[in-house]
């Protein structure tokens, strides 16, 4: 990846022992677009980045696991801003080109002395370090790094774009959190830029479920510095196609790591809902599945019970015809016209449930809108991680 | 209670060994106000009696256990107006003055030969039967049956108002359905009983929340049969007032006894909100904090995690403004200014957890909006039995 530096460092903000402060700088002048949560319950740290990002140019990303610095009140502001101040310095950043990112703990004051400390060890860091080193420190309960590499090209340039996430929604509680940052070296219109990013996160992360929670941390953003050489990539055109695939590739692998890595999770679940009134309907039933404590607790059971599901669409708020609904696990159609199918499908959707992996197919024979969201199952070990959490 | 009978046998629908086949039977007209479920995929006995008792006077229910009668298509609809018919027959009742409901597991067919028996044993047992024994036959996954009974009195007579109810939601999933079923011996105006009843729903079984999941056969409603002799119950009266407020102490009863025989729950929380934006929006914050898994795991591990419960506020839709957000555990302030409350906030909030009861108060300060809602933890246990509930 030409033009970027990474770096992280050890400043135990919550605990010794691992890499919980991290560093992406661009070389170059990169625009940048992000997406931040919808919570109106925002940390420090979102509110600081999303003004800064809004005129769509920025250097650099300071992040930190271990606190979440949300709830913090104006204490909370002023110590996100020093932490900031501190780094754009030694970076020789104005303050304006500098996001910062934070995530762990709610309500909890900033450990300052660790974070000052750990700041100028932090940059001095730069030339050692890599994109691996920022994926485990932006880690809380994830169990494993989540980190993606595609290579494009457009005239005649090679370009890369690179990706890292951390959390699911509100998987990770205290912890709060889903963090994800790309970078990539290719040359982007600025505005196309915003777009695509956009589109890809709506069809990626807005498309994961855990629990139906959303974190008061949640930011996905893009650094785009055009080290590549590559001629400026515009909409609307084949290397912007490829570039937006290849931008939705890299998002929704990340956004199935989280999944697969959700707490507790024994199984990955595609949720496609199709023949919809229009595709807002289909999301909304494909959610209303996905969220449903029931739905989820049949798939931890292998339970081929697919009257939880027709009932999941009944309260969607899609427009439902209970006697048009096809429900299927995999290629077995468990009921058709509403009604069970019949036939050895018990059996035979059993079989599909006790895959770690399968796709849930409705079909609601309405209209033409769809849409696939992906979940897991509810666990013992979900209740068990998040009622034990802070003790 | 005057001119009401009651009887339940067993029929052995879903299995032998308990009453689950009940009638309750009114000897005069009555009136009659119903709530259903707002779930666009609805069983065959909704169907039925939202129709029935839509002209407001009915003088008799069926109602049976074991098997929902949901997702049956036309087969389920031709085989509950049977079983209507040979019951309204039996009464010397038009169809039409009968109701029907249905509770347990959907997608399958109503057996029957099975039902076809049980009918004439249930009419010759009207003399015989009392309403704890349809509490019983109603129950499904529930652990005891519930009742509540009241007095009360208008122009010098005294009239009764008793009623039963089961499952919460779809707490008890493939055995979906709330029902509950109200008997008054008092003379009430017809449209004053369909609004005092959908007004006290409102404020009881519409302010319960155990997994957010809405059946396909929620049903609730109460016969009004004037037996008591009193004279009629108008709205705006104190005798309306009167008979409103015992209508809803009696289904919010219910309803608490609803929660506390939830799947696993360990722990009844009433979650109060005010100083919101109006009512609507109370209601949106106390039903998004009652849902959140993230909170309802932390009551079940006494975790005295107020960021979880601020973090649902955020993402609730109702009007925050996170600096002015006070939140209490009973009477603990936890976190007052978006902020925690700090001093032994942790410690008391702790105590107040680990009680069996208790109360999470939130005051938005913003305008002068309330509502309560009621839910329990989220346990262990509930994943075991909704995970396992069909093996």
């Amino acid at each position: 990846m030409k033009g970027f530096r990474f770096s992280a460092v050890e400043a135990a903000i919550k605990k010794p022992g691992r890499l919980d402060l991290a560093l992406i700088f661009s070389d170059l002048p990169a625009y940048v677009a992000a997406v931040y949560t919808t919570n109106k319950v925002q940390a420090a740290p979102v509110i600081i980045s999303r003004a800064r990002s809004h005129n769509g140019s920025c250097r650099a990303l300071l992040v930190n696991s271990g606190n979440a610095n949300a709830c913090t009140g104006e204490q909370g502001m002023a110590d996100a801003l020093e932490c900031g101040r501190n780094t754009a310095e030694a970076l020789g950043l104005s303050d304006e080109e500098l996001l910062i990112a934070s995530t762990g703990v709610i309500g909890q004051p900033l450990p300052m002395e660790r974070f000052r400390k750990g700041i100028q060890p932090l940059v001095d860091g730069l030339d050692q370090g890599t994109l691996d080193h920022v994926a485990q420190a932006i880690m809380t309960t994830d169990t494993f790094p989540k980190i993606e590499r595609r290579k494009g090209e457009a005239g005649g340039k090679s370009y890369s774009i690179w990706g890292i996430a951390k959390g699911a929604g509100m998987i990770q509680p205290n912890m709060a959190t889903m963090l994800s940052f790309l970078v990539t070296d290719a040359a982007v219109d600025k505005a196309f830029l915003r777009r695509a990013f956009t589109e890809a996160v709506d069809g990626s992360f807005n498309a994961i479920t855990v629990d139906g929670d959303t974190s008061t941390n949640d930011t996905a953003l893009i650094f785009a510095n055009g080290a590549a050489g590559n001629p400026r990539i515009e909409g609307g055109t084949p290397e912007g196609n490829a570039f937006l695939a290849l931008l939705h590739d890299v998002l929704l692998s990340l956004a199935k790591l989280i999944v697969k890595d959700g707490e507790g999770a024994t199984k990955f679940v595609e949720v496609r809902v199709k023949g919809a009134a229009d595709n807002a309907d289909a999301k909304k039933g494909a959610l209303a599945i996905a969220n449903s404590l029931l739905v989820k607790t049949a798939f931890f059971g292998q339970d081929a019970n697919w009257g939880r599901i027709i009932c999941a669409l009944g309260y969607s708020g899609a427009r439902v015809e209970q006697e048009r609904v096809q429900i299927s696990f995999d290629d077995v159609v468990m009921a058709t016209g509403g009604v069970f199918a019949g036939g050895d499908a018990e059996a035979a959707g059993t079989r599909v449930l006790q895959q770690k992996e399968f796709t849930v197919s409705v079909d609601l024979k309405i209209g033409s809108g769809e849409a696939a969201v992906y979940t897991s199952d509810l666990s013992y070990d979900y209740v068990k991680i998040n009622a034990d959490y802070r003790t």
